[in-house]
Protein backbone atom coordinates (compact mmCIF):
# COMPACT_ATOMS: atom_id res chain seq x y z
CA UNK A 1 0.00 0.00 0.00
CA UNK A 2 0.99 3.60 -0.36
CA UNK A 3 0.34 5.15 2.82
CA UNK A 4 0.50 8.87 3.44
CA UNK A 5 0.62 9.75 7.23
CA UNK A 6 0.57 13.54 8.04
CA UNK A 7 1.54 14.53 11.76
CA UNK A 8 3.85 11.36 10.72
CA UNK A 9 6.31 13.25 12.78
CA UNK A 10 4.51 13.42 15.95
CA UNK A 11 4.23 11.45 19.17
CA UNK A 12 1.80 9.16 17.59
CA UNK A 13 2.58 9.39 14.28
CA UNK A 14 5.82 8.60 14.42
CA UNK A 15 5.33 4.99 15.94
CA UNK A 16 1.90 4.51 13.68
CA UNK A 17 4.57 5.59 10.73
CA UNK A 18 7.53 3.13 11.88
CA UNK A 19 4.85 0.63 12.25
CA UNK A 20 3.92 0.56 8.87
CA UNK A 21 7.15 1.72 6.97
CA UNK A 22 9.18 -2.22 6.89
CA UNK A 23 5.97 -3.28 4.14
CA UNK A 24 4.48 -0.24 3.04
CA UNK A 25 5.56 3.32 0.80
CA UNK A 26 5.12 5.58 3.61
CA UNK A 27 4.78 9.04 2.96
CA UNK A 28 5.26 11.70 5.58
CA UNK A 29 3.38 15.16 5.59
CA UNK A 30 3.50 17.71 8.41
CA UNK A 31 3.68 21.38 9.19
CA UNK A 32 7.24 21.67 9.38
CA UNK A 33 9.14 18.32 8.80
CA UNK A 34 8.41 15.47 6.72
CA UNK A 35 8.11 14.05 2.94
CA UNK A 36 5.75 16.84 2.30
CA UNK A 37 5.04 19.96 3.65
CA UNK A 38 1.29 21.27 4.76
CA UNK A 39 -0.82 23.58 6.88
CA UNK A 40 -3.99 21.50 8.26
CA UNK A 41 -5.66 25.05 8.36
CA UNK A 42 -5.77 25.80 4.44
CA UNK A 43 -7.61 23.77 2.09
CA UNK A 44 -5.12 24.72 -0.63
CA UNK A 45 -2.65 23.68 1.28
CA UNK A 46 -3.72 20.14 1.69
CA UNK A 47 -4.97 20.04 -1.57
CA UNK A 48 -1.23 20.40 -2.66
CA UNK A 49 0.32 18.05 -0.73
CA UNK A 50 -2.44 15.44 -1.55
CA UNK A 51 -2.05 15.99 -5.29
CA UNK A 52 2.07 15.83 -4.84
CA UNK A 53 1.47 12.38 -3.52
CA UNK A 54 -1.69 10.67 -5.15
CA UNK A 55 -2.75 8.38 -5.92
CA UNK A 56 -2.78 6.87 -2.27
CA UNK A 57 -4.26 3.51 -0.38
CA UNK A 58 -4.73 4.71 3.16
CA UNK A 59 -3.87 8.24 4.58
CA UNK A 60 -3.65 8.78 7.76
CA UNK A 61 -4.42 12.05 9.78
CA UNK A 62 -2.87 12.42 13.50
CA UNK A 63 -2.21 16.11 12.73
CA UNK A 64 -4.30 19.25 14.19
CA UNK A 65 -4.84 21.86 16.80
CA UNK A 66 -6.85 22.97 19.37
CA UNK A 67 -6.72 25.47 22.17
CA UNK A 68 -6.26 24.55 25.81
CA UNK A 69 -7.09 26.94 28.14
CA UNK A 70 -10.02 27.79 31.14
CA UNK A 71 -13.24 28.63 29.68
CA UNK A 72 -13.45 31.84 30.61
CA UNK A 73 -10.02 32.58 29.04
CA UNK A 74 -10.82 31.42 25.96
CA UNK A 75 -11.90 34.22 22.79
CA UNK A 76 -14.13 33.24 20.68
CA UNK A 77 -11.68 33.11 17.99
CA UNK A 78 -9.65 30.96 20.28
CA UNK A 79 -12.36 28.38 19.35
CA UNK A 80 -11.68 29.21 16.16
CA UNK A 81 -8.25 28.09 15.93
CA UNK A 82 -9.31 24.36 17.07
CA UNK A 83 -12.49 24.69 14.06
CA UNK A 84 -9.68 25.84 11.55
CA UNK A 85 -7.31 23.81 12.04
CA UNK A 86 -8.10 19.89 13.72
CA UNK A 87 -11.78 19.74 13.17
CA UNK A 88 -12.30 21.37 9.21
CA UNK A 89 -8.40 20.19 8.62
CA UNK A 90 -9.94 17.12 9.04
CA UNK A 91 -12.66 17.22 7.17
CA UNK A 92 -11.20 19.05 4.25
CA UNK A 93 -8.48 15.48 4.30
CA UNK A 94 -11.61 13.89 4.01
CA UNK A 95 -13.15 16.27 1.16
CA UNK A 96 -10.08 16.63 -0.94
CA UNK A 97 -8.67 13.38 -0.06
CA UNK A 98 -11.45 11.11 -1.46
CA UNK A 99 -10.39 11.63 -5.09
CA UNK A 100 -7.05 10.91 -4.21
CA UNK A 101 -7.18 7.42 -2.96
CA UNK A 102 -7.47 4.19 -4.50
CA UNK A 103 -10.79 2.65 -5.18
CA UNK A 104 -11.02 0.66 -1.85
CA UNK A 105 -8.91 2.62 0.40
CA UNK A 106 -9.28 4.45 3.44
CA UNK A 107 -9.03 7.63 5.55
CA UNK A 108 -8.37 7.65 9.17
CA UNK A 109 -8.55 10.74 11.18
CA UNK A 110 -7.99 11.63 14.60
CA UNK A 111 -9.39 12.72 17.83
CA UNK A 112 -9.11 11.61 21.22
CA UNK A 113 -10.79 10.38 25.06
CA UNK A 114 -11.68 13.97 25.87
CA UNK A 115 -14.80 13.53 23.19
CA UNK A 116 -15.86 11.52 25.64
CA UNK A 117 -14.30 12.30 28.53
CA UNK A 118 -13.02 15.87 28.97
CA UNK A 119 -11.06 17.04 31.54
CA UNK A 120 -10.56 20.79 32.68
CA UNK A 121 -9.39 22.99 29.86
CA UNK A 122 -10.42 21.20 27.17
CA UNK A 123 -13.74 23.01 26.09
CA UNK A 124 -12.38 23.83 22.60
CA UNK A 125 -10.29 20.92 22.26
CA UNK A 126 -13.68 18.15 23.71
CA UNK A 127 -16.09 20.07 21.14
CA UNK A 128 -13.52 19.23 18.13
CA UNK A 129 -13.28 16.01 18.82
CA UNK A 130 -17.18 15.40 19.35
CA UNK A 131 -17.55 17.05 16.23
CA UNK A 132 -15.34 14.70 14.20
CA UNK A 133 -16.99 11.66 16.08
CA UNK A 134 -20.28 12.43 14.37
CA UNK A 135 -18.91 13.39 11.03
CA UNK A 136 -17.44 10.07 10.41
CA UNK A 137 -20.75 8.66 11.40
CA UNK A 138 -22.59 10.62 8.74
CA UNK A 139 -19.87 10.75 6.06
CA UNK A 140 -19.86 6.93 6.24
CA UNK A 141 -23.33 6.90 4.87
CA UNK A 142 -22.17 8.65 1.83
CA UNK A 143 -18.23 8.16 0.77
CA UNK A 144 -17.69 6.02 -2.83
CA UNK A 145 -15.51 4.03 -4.75
CA UNK A 146 -15.49 1.72 -1.50
CA UNK A 147 -13.56 4.40 0.61
CA UNK A 148 -13.64 3.28 3.99
CA UNK A 149 -13.24 6.81 6.75
CA UNK A 150 -12.75 6.10 10.55
CA UNK A 151 -11.75 7.80 13.42
CA UNK A 152 -9.12 6.73 16.12
CA UNK A 153 -9.98 8.20 19.68
CA UNK A 154 -6.79 7.55 22.07
CA UNK A 155 -6.67 8.12 25.71
CA UNK A 156 -3.49 9.81 26.75
CA UNK A 157 -0.40 7.66 25.29
CA UNK A 158 2.97 6.82 27.20
CA UNK A 159 4.98 8.80 25.28
CA UNK A 160 2.98 12.07 25.90
CA UNK A 161 2.39 10.76 29.77
CA UNK A 162 4.57 12.65 31.85
CA UNK A 163 4.01 15.75 30.07
CA UNK A 164 0.31 15.46 30.36
CA UNK A 165 -0.61 13.63 33.02
CA UNK A 166 -1.52 16.53 35.55
CA UNK A 167 -4.12 17.46 33.04
CA UNK A 168 -5.72 13.73 33.48
CA UNK A 169 -5.74 12.86 36.83
CA UNK A 170 -6.50 9.14 37.53
CA UNK A 171 -6.20 8.29 33.06
CA UNK A 172 -4.39 5.47 32.39
CA UNK A 173 -1.82 5.62 30.07
CA UNK A 174 -2.37 4.25 26.48
CA UNK A 175 0.68 1.72 25.63
CA UNK A 176 1.72 2.66 22.15
CA UNK A 177 1.57 -0.28 20.55
CA UNK A 178 -2.11 -0.19 21.40
CA UNK A 179 -2.39 2.71 19.84
CA UNK A 180 -0.66 1.91 16.90
CA UNK A 181 -2.55 -1.15 16.93
CA UNK A 182 -5.86 1.25 16.86
CA UNK A 183 -4.66 2.80 13.47
CA UNK A 184 -3.66 -0.59 11.88
CA UNK A 185 -7.59 -1.58 12.89
CA UNK A 186 -8.82 1.26 10.64
CA UNK A 187 -5.86 0.87 8.27
CA UNK A 188 -6.44 -2.96 7.43
CA UNK A 189 -9.30 -3.93 8.74
CA UNK A 190 -12.73 -3.61 6.93
CA UNK A 191 -14.41 -1.67 9.40
CA UNK A 192 -16.11 1.89 8.07
CA UNK A 193 -17.76 4.72 9.81
CA UNK A 194 -16.19 3.31 13.04
CA UNK A 195 -14.86 5.64 15.94
CA UNK A 196 -11.82 3.46 17.58
CA UNK A 197 -11.93 4.00 20.96
CA UNK A 198 -8.49 3.19 22.57
CA UNK A 199 -8.78 4.75 26.40
CA UNK A 200 -6.35 2.77 27.99
CA UNK B 1 -38.09 33.01 36.95
CA UNK B 2 -37.35 35.03 33.46
CA UNK B 3 -36.76 33.33 30.55
CA UNK B 4 -34.95 34.06 27.90
CA UNK B 5 -35.56 31.68 24.81
CA UNK B 6 -33.79 32.41 21.39
CA UNK B 7 -35.49 30.76 18.99
CA UNK B 8 -38.69 30.87 20.77
CA UNK B 9 -40.94 31.58 17.72
CA UNK B 10 -39.60 28.35 16.02
CA UNK B 11 -41.57 25.08 15.53
CA UNK B 12 -40.25 23.93 18.88
CA UNK B 13 -39.75 26.79 20.35
CA UNK B 14 -43.58 28.38 20.56
CA UNK B 15 -44.60 25.20 22.10
CA UNK B 16 -41.66 25.42 24.87
CA UNK B 17 -42.75 29.36 25.44
CA UNK B 18 -45.90 27.97 25.24
CA UNK B 19 -44.91 25.91 28.10
CA UNK B 20 -43.60 28.22 30.90
CA UNK B 21 -45.34 31.50 29.63
CA UNK B 22 -48.46 31.22 32.44
CA UNK B 23 -46.04 30.68 35.04
CA UNK B 24 -42.71 32.63 34.36
CA UNK B 25 -41.98 35.60 32.99
CA UNK B 26 -40.61 34.63 29.09
CA UNK B 27 -39.04 36.88 26.55
CA UNK B 28 -38.65 35.43 22.99
CA UNK B 29 -35.50 36.16 21.15
CA UNK B 30 -35.46 35.46 17.48
CA UNK B 31 -33.82 36.57 14.16
CA UNK B 32 -36.62 37.79 12.55
CA UNK B 33 -39.25 38.12 14.84
CA UNK B 34 -39.55 38.14 18.91
CA UNK B 35 -39.29 40.33 21.84
CA UNK B 36 -35.46 40.78 21.35
CA UNK B 37 -34.15 40.39 17.71
CA UNK B 38 -30.31 38.79 17.53
CA UNK B 39 -28.13 37.36 15.26
CA UNK B 40 -26.84 33.65 16.19
CA UNK B 41 -23.86 33.98 14.26
CA UNK B 42 -22.52 37.55 15.56
CA UNK B 43 -21.21 37.32 19.59
CA UNK B 44 -21.84 41.22 19.44
CA UNK B 45 -25.85 40.77 18.34
CA UNK B 46 -25.77 37.72 21.32
CA UNK B 47 -24.34 39.95 24.27
CA UNK B 48 -26.40 42.79 23.04
CA UNK B 49 -29.67 40.59 23.22
CA UNK B 50 -28.38 39.37 26.58
CA UNK B 51 -27.52 42.82 28.09
CA UNK B 52 -31.19 44.14 26.95
CA UNK B 53 -32.96 40.89 29.04
CA UNK B 54 -30.84 40.12 31.71
CA UNK B 55 -30.23 39.19 34.55
CA UNK B 56 -31.90 35.72 34.05
CA UNK B 57 -32.45 32.39 35.71
CA UNK B 58 -32.81 30.28 32.46
CA UNK B 59 -31.51 30.74 28.74
CA UNK B 60 -32.84 28.33 26.35
CA UNK B 61 -31.26 28.60 23.21
CA UNK B 62 -33.58 26.52 20.26
CA UNK B 63 -31.53 28.37 17.30
CA UNK B 64 -29.06 28.40 14.87
CA UNK B 65 -28.05 26.44 11.63
CA UNK B 66 -26.28 24.53 9.48
CA UNK B 67 -26.28 23.61 5.45
CA UNK B 68 -27.79 20.34 4.65
CA UNK B 69 -26.72 18.72 1.19
CA UNK B 70 -24.68 15.74 0.05
CA UNK B 71 -21.29 15.94 1.26
CA UNK B 72 -19.62 15.77 -2.14
CA UNK B 73 -21.94 18.81 -2.67
CA UNK B 74 -20.70 20.92 0.68
CA UNK B 75 -17.76 23.44 0.00
CA UNK B 76 -16.01 24.46 2.94
CA UNK B 77 -17.76 27.76 3.52
CA UNK B 78 -21.04 25.62 4.22
CA UNK B 79 -19.33 24.01 6.45
CA UNK B 80 -18.61 27.16 8.50
CA UNK B 81 -21.62 28.28 8.30
CA UNK B 82 -22.79 25.75 11.02
CA UNK B 83 -19.96 26.34 12.77
CA UNK B 84 -20.78 29.77 12.95
CA UNK B 85 -24.21 29.95 13.53
CA UNK B 86 -25.27 26.32 15.19
CA UNK B 87 -22.11 25.53 16.49
CA UNK B 88 -20.35 29.04 17.95
CA UNK B 89 -23.55 30.56 18.23
CA UNK B 90 -24.74 28.39 21.00
CA UNK B 91 -20.80 28.23 22.50
CA UNK B 92 -21.66 32.35 22.88
CA UNK B 93 -24.37 31.93 24.21
CA UNK B 94 -22.65 29.97 27.10
CA UNK B 95 -19.70 32.15 26.95
CA UNK B 96 -21.91 35.47 27.62
CA UNK B 97 -24.78 34.02 28.85
CA UNK B 98 -23.14 32.97 32.24
CA UNK B 99 -22.56 37.00 33.38
CA UNK B 100 -26.57 37.93 32.58
CA UNK B 101 -27.89 34.54 34.85
CA UNK B 102 -28.77 34.67 38.17
CA UNK B 103 -26.58 32.51 40.57
CA UNK B 104 -27.92 28.92 40.04
CA UNK B 105 -29.39 29.38 36.68
CA UNK B 106 -29.60 27.39 33.94
CA UNK B 107 -28.39 27.65 30.32
CA UNK B 108 -29.83 24.81 27.88
CA UNK B 109 -29.02 24.38 24.73
CA UNK B 110 -30.27 22.55 21.09
CA UNK B 111 -28.90 19.92 18.57
CA UNK B 112 -30.46 16.85 17.45
CA UNK B 113 -30.58 12.47 17.02
CA UNK B 114 -27.99 13.57 13.97
CA UNK B 115 -24.74 13.83 16.20
CA UNK B 116 -25.75 9.71 17.16
CA UNK B 117 -27.50 8.53 14.09
CA UNK B 118 -27.22 10.77 10.98
CA UNK B 119 -28.77 10.66 8.33
CA UNK B 120 -28.20 11.61 4.39
CA UNK B 121 -26.72 15.25 3.46
CA UNK B 122 -26.04 15.88 7.42
CA UNK B 123 -22.15 15.52 8.05
CA UNK B 124 -22.33 19.49 8.68
CA UNK B 125 -25.30 19.09 10.75
CA UNK B 126 -24.10 16.07 12.31
CA UNK B 127 -21.33 17.11 13.61
CA UNK B 128 -22.09 20.54 15.02
CA UNK B 129 -24.42 18.46 17.16
CA UNK B 130 -21.85 16.00 18.13
CA UNK B 131 -19.33 19.21 18.80
CA UNK B 132 -22.24 20.62 21.41
CA UNK B 133 -22.52 17.13 23.10
CA UNK B 134 -18.98 17.37 23.98
CA UNK B 135 -18.78 21.31 24.75
CA UNK B 136 -21.76 20.77 27.38
CA UNK B 137 -19.81 17.88 29.34
CA UNK B 138 -16.48 19.52 29.11
CA UNK B 139 -18.49 23.31 30.04
CA UNK B 140 -19.61 21.42 33.03
CA UNK B 141 -16.45 21.23 34.46
CA UNK B 142 -16.06 24.88 35.04
CA UNK B 143 -18.39 26.44 34.96
CA UNK B 144 -19.64 28.92 38.21
CA UNK B 145 -21.55 30.30 40.42
CA UNK B 146 -24.41 27.34 40.44
CA UNK B 147 -25.02 27.41 36.95
CA UNK B 148 -26.02 24.59 34.57
CA UNK B 149 -25.33 23.90 31.16
CA UNK B 150 -27.15 21.19 29.32
CA UNK B 151 -28.12 20.53 25.70
CA UNK B 152 -31.71 19.05 24.75
CA UNK B 153 -30.67 16.59 21.69
CA UNK B 154 -34.60 15.46 19.95
CA UNK B 155 -35.35 13.17 16.98
CA UNK B 156 -37.30 14.81 14.32
CA UNK B 157 -40.28 16.21 16.19
CA UNK B 158 -44.35 15.64 15.34
CA UNK B 159 -44.77 19.12 14.08
CA UNK B 160 -41.80 18.76 11.64
CA UNK B 161 -42.91 15.47 11.02
CA UNK B 162 -44.47 15.63 7.53
CA UNK B 163 -42.17 18.28 5.73
CA UNK B 164 -38.83 16.43 6.57
CA UNK B 165 -40.24 12.85 7.13
CA UNK B 166 -38.52 11.59 3.42
CA UNK B 167 -35.03 12.37 5.29
CA UNK B 168 -35.62 10.38 7.85
CA UNK B 169 -36.73 6.87 6.71
CA UNK B 170 -38.01 4.62 9.48
CA UNK B 171 -37.58 7.48 12.27
CA UNK B 172 -40.60 7.59 14.84
CA UNK B 173 -41.73 11.04 15.02
CA UNK B 174 -41.46 13.01 18.90
CA UNK B 175 -44.82 14.11 20.25
CA UNK B 176 -44.22 17.54 20.79
CA UNK B 177 -44.94 17.25 24.64
CA UNK B 178 -42.05 14.84 25.20
CA UNK B 179 -40.09 17.39 23.15
CA UNK B 180 -41.21 20.16 25.37
CA UNK B 181 -40.67 18.02 28.71
CA UNK B 182 -36.85 17.50 28.04
CA UNK B 183 -36.69 21.39 27.83
CA UNK B 184 -38.44 21.22 31.39
CA UNK B 185 -36.38 18.89 32.59
CA UNK B 186 -32.68 21.01 31.57
CA UNK B 187 -34.61 24.19 33.27
CA UNK B 188 -36.73 22.76 36.33
CA UNK B 189 -34.31 19.66 36.86
CA UNK B 190 -30.98 19.54 38.41
CA UNK B 191 -28.77 17.97 35.87
CA UNK B 192 -25.93 19.71 34.82
CA UNK B 193 -23.25 18.61 31.76
CA UNK B 194 -26.12 16.31 30.40
CA UNK B 195 -26.98 15.88 27.24
CA UNK B 196 -30.78 15.37 27.18
CA UNK B 197 -32.02 12.51 24.64
CA UNK B 198 -34.99 12.48 23.56
CA UNK B 199 -35.18 10.36 19.80
CA UNK B 200 -38.88 9.30 20.23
Amino acid sequence: MKIFIIGGHGTIGRKVAAHFQPHHEVVIGGRTQGDVLLDMTDSASIEQALASVGPLDAILCIAGEAKWDDFDQLSEEDFYLGLRSKLMGQVNVVRLGRKYLNSGGSITLSTGILADDPVLKTTSAAMVNGALHSFVKAVDLEVENGIRVNVVSLGLVEDAYEKYRDYFPGHNPVPMAKAVNAYVRSVEGKGRGHVIRQYE
